[in-house]
């Protein structure tokens, strides 16, 4: 199970994240089904070389392949999980590629045992979404966080490593609470603290013709991921909710603090300064 | 005084932004000065090409040139528009590159009248900082915000235009307090939201050994400019309080905003929706 040659592979979803994986995957396995509810995509992803075969049709789409690959919006992940299995072949690996993933693993908990499930979420993206935008280096020495359950077979997770490795990714096991935890603030709160930075120019700045001509590098940077697809996000922040809030909650208090020391004028200068040095530094451990 | 090719020109401060000023007017004026504290960075200046002349004595650097640019951290920047007049020569001209602009116009109101004052802000910068990081091409296509005193003449005026535009930039006057209010919120916001996104982390996911392999662009981006010079913006923060404060305030009502239409699950999912698309739309209208 360490290479995936032998394999047919079905991504169900042509969007960014499962365009850009059937692209990658194309001529590395046997055969590459796309599935997407849009011919068009689906013609797209012909032409642009992405897949082997395609249809709209879900269950022609998944049958009889060895692995199947649920790259849509995470509550549409869930849906399908719940409803996929009498459509997939005896002992086919069912993979995702969702942002969120402690409901997604429950819901393939409750799969019937013929279906081999492995959670997966590749730490990659853009702020633009589609089939267009989907790029095979997308995965390019890219985190490939897989998310076994109790029942996930050593063998199906050694396919979810060399699935990962084939498109260039680097795979790591991460249970799936522990997972969300960590996304909920390195990955959904920076896309709430985005929008919220675009939504406060709006109200305030945006309406003063000059602005959009000052507007630097900061502010394009600060507020680059509030381009994310929503019906992405509105899923993601649906089933993460819990971790998303608990993240906003200490932002707010971490950002309450440095600007108390900035009220503080002179009074608090020496600890916004270390403050901002301290947070500096930390910085700076992790990108030199 | 549409082009600097008669001007001498000191720079007094050679660090990311005067060091680059410098090197970018290097051979377009009749002579460059560098002028900083430190001789090492003096001599790598003189070495990366970036002057004409360089030397650590304020008084001998800005000795009978016909423009002084103050590249210094903001109040640094004040403290020598209160102490540089009897230096320089009659009819010299003194700009100037720092972010805030109501308080260093404050300050070029009492300079004596044998001196010619123009406030400047380029709207460009890195998160790394000092001579080493200094790069001629940063002002190319940049917005150079120009900001004249009511005692400014047009001619001095057309010289600071003049230069940003031999940088490679392009000028645009703004009223001081105009400028402040702009960039509190564009600027200014976005450092600290980056600051407080870096300690958000370190108090929750940082100590888990895996943070720091998941992390992915959307964080990278999203604190990017938590990585600016910490004087520097110390200085900035102290100088545009007021506008800081208050852009925090909205921010913190929009963020949390967000959130509780997050905590609302079902029944706020279809205003969440519309704000996440609307704040998309908004933000693609400027960066398509």
């Amino acid at each position: 199970m360490d290479d995936i040659s032998g394999f047919s592979i079905s991504v169900v979803g042509l969007g960014l994240m499962g365009g850009s994986l059937a692209g990658a995957l194309k001529g590395k396995c046997k055969k590459i089904v796309g599935v997407d509810q849009d011919q068009v995509v689906i013609q797209r992803a012909l032409a642009r070389g992405f897949i082997d075969e395609g249809t709209t049709d879900l269950a022609t789409g998944v049958k009889n392949v060895d692995v199947v690959v649920l790259a849509t919006p995470v509550r549409s992940i869930i849906k399908l999980v719940e409803h996929i299995s009498p459509l997939l072949a005896e002992g086919c690996v069912l993979m995702d590629l969702g942002s969120t993933k402690a409901q997604i693993l429950q819901a393939m908990a409750a799969l019937p045992p013929h279906i081999q499930p492995l959670g997966g979420h590749p730490m990659c993206g853009k702020e633009i979404s589609g089939i267009e935008a989907a790029d095979i280096d997308l995965y390019h020495e890219r985190t490939f966080i897989l998310s076994p359950l109790d029942r996930t077979s050593m063998n199906t997770l050694a396919l979810g490593k060399a699935l990962a490795r084939a498109v260039g990714a680097v795979p790591l096991i991460v249970e799936g609470k522990r997972q969300d935890f960590l996304v909920g603030t390195l990955s959904h709160l920076p896309y709430l603290l985005a929008c919220a930075l675009i939504s406060t120019a709006d109200k305030t700045t945006s309406p003063d013709p000059l602005a959009w001509k000052i507007v630097a590098g900061g502010y394009r940077d600060t507020s680059r991921v509030a381009g994310s697809d929503v019906t992405m996000m509105v899923d993601i922040l649906s089933t993460n909710r819990d971790e998303v809030l608990r993240a906003v909650e200490v932002y707010i208090a971490q950002l309450q603090r440095l600007a108390d020391l900035v009220a503080q004028g002179n009074a608090g200068e020496s600890a916004l300064r270390d403050a901002l040095e301290y947070i500096r530094t930390t910085r700076k451990e992790h990108y030199p």
